[in-house]
């Protein structure tokens, strides 16, 4: 099962130096998941070749412009572009009287459903299960309300032992079932168990997104062993005093994140416009967690 | 006097082909004045080097999203370097609405000015007056309320001549005031009247903004003679009942526009996403009107 990320964008506040403000797309067994949508998202989708249709699901860590500001011109064009499904819109309970408020003085009738589901900031929660995935809110520490995710595969299907199957010379069309559990009657009647034709699937993969927020707080134990956790770092580690202030962390926090947490993968982003070259920053975070990766727009990560 | 035209976009409803919504920037005299502001705005300019804190003045054509998206994060960003100095908004009523909601909700409070414009869409009216340039509206007859824009260059200054100038030997630190009209009297008395220092000063020019309209009405008579007319092309000719429909223009009508409002060049742009190569747009225009343009991305014309 497919279970990866692709960076849309990974810079805070403005867009400079060709990076773009933060969106990014989960593609969980082909289905596409949005998280977050700076402006021109649309425009790195069409560069990066993702489809519109593809995504049901966009999830806003919270509403300052960076992270927000292409989701009406995105729905804009799922509009235009014939959308008729509905799309899954979990975002500060806000957001739709912002994005109605524009579509009231355009005259415009969206011609698909939007669900609505208006986050609460109080408690961490699962907002969202589907057959693959299953996702949580993370509450995180900024200047306004401002929700992290936690996206957790669902147990994967065990898998099929080729050596055993082909010798019994079970045919294919039954392998999903066999997958599925379902044990397999050969011609004589013999009966032969589906744990016996199988073997373990593969752990079921982790990704946490935090973006942005202080590095403190309550939000540190949902971070615990995931297999890959993106954290936001705005600055290097000697404009931390800067960080505090302005409720943001620096790539030496970021890298203690993650090794407290345990987790088996850290990606970087939402670069300060202070920073064309990133490599510094990558540095600092590598020196205390090795397994540190750059946010590179148009990069996709497998978890 | 400089006065000329950069396009930031030129795709109509949705970002297409590398072609991104409508934008544009008249540079007069140094001064840069935005023509609306579709998604993706800020980052056409950092592409083409296109400074914020030169642009003083915007105007806004009306809310169909592909004209204004960028608007709100391109106000951030002028927010975000430091802006002091106003910013003079003009745009349909309802745009005040939509941004400070936006402020409010990402509890931002812009540290400049925005001295908001309110476009009426009853008659054109004059809305603008430097010492270089004065804008007018054009009532536009689009699906919802439109206004395009006429500049027009305040008389230039007379030109200093050379030749006469040199021979009495007058100090170049007169020229400026010889160019205002002011006499030049020598060291033995003698008056030089100024407009014998002079030859007569060039044409001022004229740019006409008419996006996006259908291809009649009222507008029409304050196209005549201007030295550029940018109008709306959204679509081939063979479209033309299409155009009628959506409150659009063709190629065909829009060189007859120029050919009859007898206009020195026209600039054609807002194309549909259907064509990828708009060489045909441009020649069936050119048949009627042979100075027809595209409006294409990162191009400046002088007017």
């Amino acid at each position: 099962m497919k279970f990866e990320i692709t960076i849309l964008g990974s810079s805070s506040a403005t867009p400079i130096f060709h990076r773009n403000p933060t969106s990014q797309i989960l593609n969980v067994n082909e289905k596409l998941l949005m998280i977050d949508c700076g402006e021109g998202t649309q425009q790195q989708m069409l560069r990066f070749g993702i489809k519109y249709h593809k995504i049901d699901y966009i999830f806003i860590s919270h509403l300052h412009g960076d992270h927000y500001f292409g989701l009406v011109g995105l729905i804009s064009s799922m509009h235009l572009n014939g959308r008729k499904k509905p799309l899954y819109l979990f975002a500060p309970p806000q957001i739709q009287e912002i994005l109605e408020l524009q579509f009231k003085h355009s005259a415009t009738v969206i011609k698909f459903p939007i669900e609505y589901y208006p986050i609460q900031n109080d408690k961490a929660e699962t907002i969202l299960e589907t057959n693959d995935v299953s996702v949580e809110t993370i509450i995180l520490n900024h200047r306004i309300p401002t929700t992290g995710f936690l996206f957790k595969e669902k147990q994967r299907l065990r898998r099929i032992n080729k050596e055993v199957v082909e010798k019994l010379n079970i045919p294919e069309e039954y392998y999903a079932l066999i997958k599925k559990g379902i044990d397999f009657k050969d011609e004589l009647g013999n009966i032969h168990k589906a744990i016996d034709l199988t073997t373990e699937a593969d752990a079921p993969k982790s990704y946490a997104y935090c973006s942005d927020t202080v590095a403190d707080g309550s939000y540190l134990k949902q971070l615990e062993e995931v297999d890959l956790l993106y954290h936001e770092t705005t600055f290097m580690h000697d404009m931390v005093d800067r960080a505090k202030e302005t409720f943001h962390t620096t790539s030496v926090e970021a890298a203690i994140i993650a090794k407290n947490c345990v987790v088996k993968k850290l990606m970087i982003g939402h670069f300060s416009a202070r920073y064309r070259d990133l490599s510094p920053l990558l540095m600092e975070a590598k020196e205390i967690f090795p397994e540190t990766y750059l946010a590179i727009e148009g990069e996709t990560f497998m978890i």
